[in-house]
This record gives structure tokens, C-alpha cells and sequence, in this order.
């Protein structure tokens, strides 16, 4: 069958029962974004939250903000509103750091309760941050040892020496989507914990992590949710394992009476003793307004138009003359995909460069990925069929007429 | 002699050689803000840069703004500028994290150096964070044990086994400021490292830290570099010690060659190693702009209008009929003291309250102590002589005069 063309994409552009969501987004005109999987877009709700935050809030009434205006209450109101995109029940979610500074924190807490277990597991070319801050820990802690193992190895090497287990739900480079819950029932079995690096999944793919009884989790907020540039990861903590995890980076926002100001750490009740310090609420604020494009969405709907996105790319560039230089490096099965496609090729980086001149923005993953992310609140299927079409004219082009002027792009 | 009156404290603001710096603030309309050793007044500088980081750069450049506006290297550019306040070399100071995230980051290294040394000494009634990041890191090594201890037995205390003494350089209650080269000295014949807090030094004290041989730092810059709040904190190692220095919370930015992706973490050269996660660039974007304000200010005329302004608070405080209910919490003697001071009073909470619905915030410290802090480059004398003429007149109203609604004032 002839992949769609033009006019059918604005067709089903036309019967999208997501297509306003787009109104909420301030694109810049005539670029197609594939790039809201590294950075997602600006949102009306973010700018004008953040301006609030500034010019009403800390401008007018400084100090006192931190009560009228809720700041100090940001890690778990945003914590909230996370967590309902994660399947997470009312105070098991946490808005705070980094997503590295998170993970660090919850792998270590995982470690004081580790008993005689000495291994954390993970999977070799997991994003790098994930493996480098276990790497950190296992140097302070010399009876810890990380075991990184290709992901058909991941089972096996779960024994009843490990303590933790810690993967990405969906892969960075090939959108490749583990099963949560299979994971978990592999874990526990072997008395294991689980640790979710949802990073790439918030906000594109439904996540349950109750229903598959994942013990922890992070992410960051700056990819699907929009939240602004290095805008603060979240953490998540199964409610029935709290009181037993103790905060390592035990900071006084995190202490159960943070203007008593003791001497002694004592940990607040629930996930908010995970707090550390005081929160850069510029950050949270557009975090905050960037929230509001979530408002009423269907995450099953929202999954929907995620996968007919990126299958459409899909058949679009392989049914393209110059295919053949292509080959998909994202699982063609969409239920194993998350919501970006990479495809390799030989000549990828200045391929990439020449679409990002052309207004089509993907990025690039040495050595040879091409990686195009698809965000269903923003993303029309005309702009599928817009960037697919310059692809093919750059494949199809000469070497000398690429563009000269080639920024470098850096941040996944 | 008697104390200056109005007419003579507006004399003295019309020969401020600092006066003209008040230009650079938004400040609220007849309020006396004396919390700016709290959370920092917002400058046009930093209204304007937040704004321009969110829609000139992420809504329109987004993804490749992380090259073309330095988003990448805000930590180390940043840090640049700090440094320069702190009497930094250059390549010795980076802005990243939270100021409880820095010291956990810093003590670990260090803890990783300290080869048969176990103790890390600090004072009792430091600020909380930094006692409890130390009991956090102590729970996960048990090895290593947080000896707190009143500030006149600090040196007796450092001994042969002490790795680390971590102190705050001004005292967040008392403004009690320590030697910084008499510390380190001490610590150094006794071969122990120093790593100084100095969030409520930094922008309103001169700090010499290569001068002092002093080894670590954090601080963070929401009080009197006006960053706004929650805005990142510093860190800053001596860059002598940089090479043996190794990270723990290793994230993929302080590693060689991030955006080579590969899966053991090597450490970026320097104290760009102690980098992280992805920086949360709006709140880096607000600093940038707030540190505008300190151009070309010279830090020595700084401090000596500092030192005018409290010096004047406290005369004109002690001169008040009802001064008898106050007492002096913070040294009388200037060269002991930081930019805030405080006073003791039975009464403190509702006090301090009254004030703030008159318009003259300063903040209230359990038991029982009002703070004020004082910042040169906003704060003019007849603020001064304004605040405690209504103090004055506050002390001798009676309770029933007191305001009803009084908002509780938390965050330090």
C-alpha cells in the first residue's frame, strides 16, 4: 500500500482530538521540532508563569513569596502533578534536583538498607549519567559493585546478590521500552529493588508504575513535560517502602522540622524527607506553567498519536528513492517503542546538520544515529510528512551542497 | 554623643559613592527590605535576562540555544564571576546545584582523600543543612564520625584523625564571622583540610579564599548576590588540590567528554568534574543577570558601607527608650562582624511581624532573635534611621495595637 500523502496527513490532522493542544505552545514559525525528546518547547502557561514568579512574586513580595505563593510547597505540589503522569498514588512523588543528583540520592539511600547485598545491576550504554553516578557510589562504598551487562543479560545476572537494579524504561538511543512490570516481578523475585529511569517515558508514553510495583523511580522534566532547560527532575519512592529509606543527602529542607533549625537531622515523614536543598523556584515556575498543557489529557491518547506519529515517519522514510542509506535503529514493533526514532547512517552527522538548516530539528547520537522525538501535544502528521519530504531531498543531494555554517548540537 | 539624626543619615546617602547601585533593584515602594541576607532584591538585570532566556532563547533558538548561549558553560562562566568576589583564580569556581548538594559533593571527595583520618569537625549550631549533609554522609560511611562542636573549642578539637573542618564563614544567626587564614592554618598544622560555607558572606564581605590558603567552598548566592530564589549555589577547591580530587556524585557533566557518550565516567580536568546533571538554566539565566549589579564595584567600599549601615542600626537601636527589651545577639565589634545583625527579644515573633506589616522586613530566628540584614549595593542610610524609628515606635506600642494577619516568614 502507498504510504499517505500530503493531503491525508492534513486529514487526519483535521480529526485529532489532540490537535489545540498545539495552541498552548509558542514554535517558533515554519520549524518542525523533533527534538522535544532533549528539549521540549516553550508553553504560554511557562512563560507567563515564570514572568509571574519573577516580576509579582519575587519582585513584590520577596521573602514573604515563599509562603503566599507556595514556593516552599513546589517539590510536592509539582510532585503531584507529576505523578499523576506516572501512575504514582498522592505523596509518592517528589520534584527536586537533578535527575543525576536524584538518582545518586536513592541509589545511596538504597545502599544503607542493602543488608549483606553488595550488587547494583544495570545495562552497559545505559544513558551515561545513570551509569557514571553508580560508578560514584561504588567508589565511596568499595563493597558496592555495579555490574553493567548487555539488556538479554539483564535477567541472568540478577542473583540474590543485588540489592538494586537500575534501567531506563525507555533507551536514549533507540527508544527501546522495557516491560516495568516484568522487570519488577524479576527483581522481587530474586529480593531485589527496582529503579526506573523514566526520563525518556514521562509525558510520551503511560507509565504505571504502582500497577508494576516499581520501588523507585526518576526522570527529568525538561523532554516531554516541557519544563524548561535543565528544568528539575523528579524522584519517586513506593509508598510502602518510605520509612525504611533514609535520606543519604540528608539536607534541611528534607529534616521533619526545617525552621526549628536543630542541630539533628530527623527525616520528615513520606518522600519529603528526599528534599535536600532550597529549590530554584525560577525553574519550578515554568515547570509549573509548562504542567498545564497536560491538563484533561488522556495518556491513552495521548500514546495513541505518539505511535501513529512515529509509524508514520517510519513508512514515510523507508518507502523514500534514498532509503537504503537508512536503517531503522528503534524497534519496528511500536508496542516496544517509546516516542522517538533513530535511524542509522553512514553519514549521519552532517545529515543531521543539513536538516536542522532546512527547519527540520533532530538531533544526532554518535556514531551514526539520526534521532527524531515526537511529541503528540505539539506535533501535526503534516509535519511528519513536511520533514520526511526535505529528508528525502538531502539524501538525494549533493555532497557540495551542503550548508557551511553547522552548529553543533549538544544536550540530549 | 548623640546619634545621627534623619537629616544627617540623608547626607550621608548623598555622598554614597554605592548610591547609584539602588538603580539596578525593583524594590517595592516605600517597604525597607532588610532580608537581603535572606533572599536577595531582583534587579532589572536579572528581569531581563530571565526573560530573554525564556523567549528568546528556549522558544525560539530551543535545543541549539544550549551552544549559541552559553547554556552549557553557565557553570563555569558563572562560576568565573563569583569566583572573582571570592578572591578565586580563575578555574577554581563553579556554579551548579544547591549549596546542600555542594557540600555533600565536596565532604565526599574530600572523604575519598582522607586515607586513615575519621573525623570532620564542625561547630554546633552551624546552619542546619550543613550538619545534616555531614550526618547524612557520616550514616553512609560509618567509618567516618561529625564531631560538633561549640565554636571556642573548634580548634582543640581538630586533631590528627580530622580529614575535614566545615564551617560557615558568617555565622547565619549571630553574623559571627571566623578568621578564614587563622582557620586554615590550624587546620593545615594539623593536617586537616578547611571547606567554608559562605552564603552569608559572599557579595557583602570581602573574601579572600587564596589568600586565606583556604582549600574548599560552597556558598550560595540568593542572599547577597541577589540570584534569586532558590538560584544555584557555588563551589569552589583550590586548584592545587583539583587533580586529587575526586568526584562522587560523578554526573555525565563532569565527565572528560560528555557528549561522547561512552559508559565509564572519566573526570572532566579541573573543577569542572564536580559538574553534575543538566543545569537549570533559567535560574542560572536570573544570576547571570543579578551579578550585573557588582560590576565594577569595589569590594573594600563595599564592606565599608556594610560596616556604616550596621554599625548605624545598631547606635540608632541603642539609643531607642525601649531598647532595654532588645539585646545585641551579634559582636559590636564590626571587624568581627558580617552584614546582618541581631537582636534579642522575649517577644521577638510578633515583633518582628509588626514590622513587616509597617514595611520593614527583616526575619525572626527561634527563640528569640530579629535579624536584619543589611545590603549595601540597595539599602541607604535613611532606610536605616526609617526602620528603627518605626522599631522604635513599635516597641512602645501596646499588644493590642498589634496586626492581625501576620504571614509566618520561613526560608533563611
Amino acid at each position: 500500500m502507498a504510504p499517505p500523502t500530503r493531503e491525508q496527513c492534513l486529514e487526519l490532522d483535521r480529526h485529532d482530538p489532540l490537535a489545540s493542544r498545539r495552541e498552548a505552545f509558542r514554535l517558533p514559525e515554519g520549524l518542525i521540532y523533533l527534538d522535544g525528546n532533549s528539549l521540549g518547547a516553550l508553553t504560554v502557561g511557562a512563560e507567563r508563569s515564570v514572568a509571574r514568579a519573577v516580576g509579582a512574586q519575587w519582585g513584590v513580595d520577596l521573602i514573604r513569596s515563599w509562603n503566599v505563593h507556595g514556593w516552599i510547597d513546589y517539590p510536592a505540589t509539582l510532585g503531584e502533578r507529576v505523578g499523576r503522569l506516572i501512575g504514582a498514588a498522592p505523596g509518592e512523588t517528589l520534584v527536586c534536583d537533578s535527575t543525576s543528583v536524584d538518582l545518586f540520592k536513592l541509589a545511596a539511600a538504597a545502599s544503607l538498607a542493602r543488608g549483606a547485598r553488595t550488587q547494583i545491576v544495570t545495562e552497559a550504554g545505559n544513558f551515561p549519567t545513570d551509569l557514571h553516578i553508580l560508578q560514584g557510589l561504588a567508589k565511596l562504598l568499595p563493597q558496592v559493585e555495579v555490574l553493567a551487562v548487555p539488556r538479554e543479560r539483564i535477567y541472568e545476572a540478577i542473583g540474590t546478590d543485588t540489592f538494586l537494579v537500575v534501567l531506563t524504561h525507555v533507551h536514549y538511543r533507540t527508544a527501546e521500552m522495557f516491560d516495568l512490570a516484568e522487570v519488577s516481578a524479576r527483581a522481587h523475585a530474586k529480593g531485589a529493588r527496582v529503579l526506573w529511569d523514566l526520563s525518556h517515558s514521562v509525558g510520551a508514553v503511560p507509565v504505571d508504575l504502582r500497577g508494576a510495583e516499581a520501588d523507585f523511580a526518576i526522570g527529568c522534566t525538561y523532554k516531554y513535560l516541557n519544563g524548561g532547560p535543565g528544568a528539575p527532575a523528579f524522584l519517586y519512592v513506593r509508598r510502602e517502602l518510605q520509612d525504611g529509606l533514609m535520606p543519604v543527602l540528608s539536607g534541611w529542607l528534607g529534616d521533619a522540622r526545617p525552621f526549628e533549625f536543630q542541630d539533628d537531622y530527623v527525616p520528615a515523614p513520606g518522600v519529603d524527607r528526599h528534599r535536600c536543598g532550597t529549590p530554584p523556584v525560577l525553574a519550578f515556575a515554568a515547570l509549573d506553567g509548562a504542567l498545564e498543557a497536560f491538563d484533561g489529557v488522556d495518556m491513552a491518547q495521548l500514546r495513541r498519536k505518539s505511535v501513529q506519529l512515529s509509524s508514520l515517519f517510519i513508512e514515510l522514510v523507508e518507502a523514500l528513492p534514498g532509503a537504503g542509506a537508512l536503517s531503522l535503529a528503534s524497534p519496528r514493533d511500536p508496542a516496544r517503542r517509546g516516542s522517538h526514532v533513530s535511524f542509522a547512517h553512514a553519514d549521519g552527522y552532517p545529515l543531521m546538520q543539513r536538516l536542522i538548516a532546512r527547519g527540520v530539528v533532530g538531533d544526532f547520537r554518535a556514531p551514526d544515529l539520526l534521532r527524531f522525538g515526537f511529541t503528540p501535544l505539539y506535533l501535526r502528521f503534516v509535519d511528519v510528512w513536511d520533514a520526511v519530504r526535505i529528508l528525502g531531498e538531502e539524501l538525494a543531494a549533493r555532497p557540495d551542497d551542503r550548508p557551511r555554517d553547522t552548529p553543533r548540537l549538544k544536550v540530549t
